[in-house]
């Protein structure tokens, strides 16, 4: 196994399969076409052509048309059809920081093909020996990779929050960070990828950090998402990351990225820049 | 100013002007139409139609197409149309590490939109303060990017040699770094792009390096192509990379790599994303 099996992971994807999902006349998103089916007995809220799949023209508000998209969601979770409800909304857009056309609830975000963000950082500890980083095991109640392998804090980045803010929230609940030690993470950089996975197509883009944490700090889980913690020498974060598929699928792309930028994977790799490709999409 | 004018320096390309070169029936360049009419007199060894252009099939060795080639290029400059003769080879590839199609001349490369590989060091000084590059000026004498700020040490990638033995004989040449001190660059990502210089169309892959300096050292050139050095504080470098041209325009695209994974770009920059996107073709 590989690296590259790892980006691999990220980059299941082809277009045959999908529809563009429009809003205004601008794509948003892609969505499966077997899920299209879905969507057509909503007449007054989707357009549904060979072309794609539009949000109704009527819906010419960022109100209406979140409030027409949450009746329909709330329907198809009835329906089962929209598993793993979290009752938080994600901006639809065509890119970070233009204004939402709507607000969607996260769960239904990937059957939409809707791009996401997130905040992903890496917890690092320096002695004279080496790098260590802290690796966090996600808890077996989470919706989405469930009892894998993660940076010691990462989360979603809901509507209405800044990325920072949200740092600080997601560092003191996945990991008792206190804010005073979050605000030392220094932004290092950002993956994407646009990979299909059981809730769907995932187009996201990671806005990732470094932390470099005191030797004794411990971090704690205070909102049950995090099961355990450890502390691994980078020799064993590299080893595990290539032999097993052990790490959540995005949380590899993001240890990789920290590989490279910190020579873990030295630029006389044979497929280096096949690596430092396959962390942008 | 802003960094996205650094970026966009290095994405000036229209797909319209060029027609795709073609060696082994792989496209391994892009060759801007004007230029194609040079290339009609020699007939054995160019077939010119409107879908390409193609190395002649009965040139079927490396060794028969570099010759090949070479002879054409000798000819061409001659006649004034391939300036900046280097006496330095190139390999022509799909990608890097790919055996040569063939290998040819390094000033040549642009003309026939030949990927090119490089390496860039940046050169770091961290004192309690916080931290000041190395930046160089390019010879007046330089074929490309004459006076222009650069790296403490850059430099193409010729074939038959490794990346890190190319960067200890940069370092030595370019800026008196001794081989033990190089050695202690750390291998940090790769840029590139494909961008329309007056040289021709550039198509490169930098391997990039932070090197960590003593504060004692001073860089001395030996090879006549830097004609001074200066060492900044990151805040004179971001304004001088943001506010002028005066950096070699990629350069300037290595700078804003090492801004964006140490830090000095945030994640809450308003063009982040535009920017880490522009880091890669």
């Amino acid at each position: 196994m590989s690296y590259l099996d790892r980006i691999r992971d990220c980059a299941v994807f082809d277009p045959v399969d999908y529809l563009p999902f429009r809003v205004a006349e601008t794509r948003v998103g892609r969505i499966q076409k077997e899920f299209v089916g879905e969507l057509g007995p909503y007449t007054g809220i989707f357009r549904i052509s060979k072309d794609g799949v539009e949000l109704a023209d009527n819906l010419d508000t960022v109100e209406r048309r979140t409030e027409a998209m949450d009746r329909v969601l709330r329907k198809l979770h009835k329906d089962g059809l929209v598993p793993g409800w979290r009752d938080e909304t994600y901006p639809v857009t065509t890119s970070f920081r233009v204004p939402a056309l709507l607000h969607m609830e996260r769960a239904a975000v990937p059957l939409f093909g809707i791009q996401g963000y997130g905040v992903h950082v890496n917890g690092i500890i320096e002695r004279g020996d080496g790098k260590s980083m802290w690796i966090g095991r996600r808890s077996l109640s989470k919706p989405t990779g469930p009892g894998k392998l993660d940076q010691i804090v990462a989360g979603g980045q809901p509507s209405g929050i800044s990325l920072r803010e949200n740092l600080v929230k997601e560092c003191a609940e996945e990991a008792g960070i206190p804010a005073e030690l979050a605000a030392g993470a220094v932004s290092v950089g950002a993956v994407s990828y646009l990979t299909e996975r059981p809730e769907g197509l995932r187009h996201d883009e990671l806005f990732t950090f470094d932390l470099r944490l005191p030797d004794d700090f411990t971090p704690v889980n205070t909102d049950g998402e995090v099961d355990d913690f450890y502390l691994w020498p980078m020799e064993k974060v590299m080893a595990v990351l290539k032999d097993t598929d052990e790490f959540k699928f995005n949380s590899a792309l993001v240890i990789i990225d920290f590989l490279i930028r910190h020579g873990f994977i030295d630029a006389g790799h044979a497929e280096y820049v096949e690596i430092v490709d396959g962390l942008r999409i």
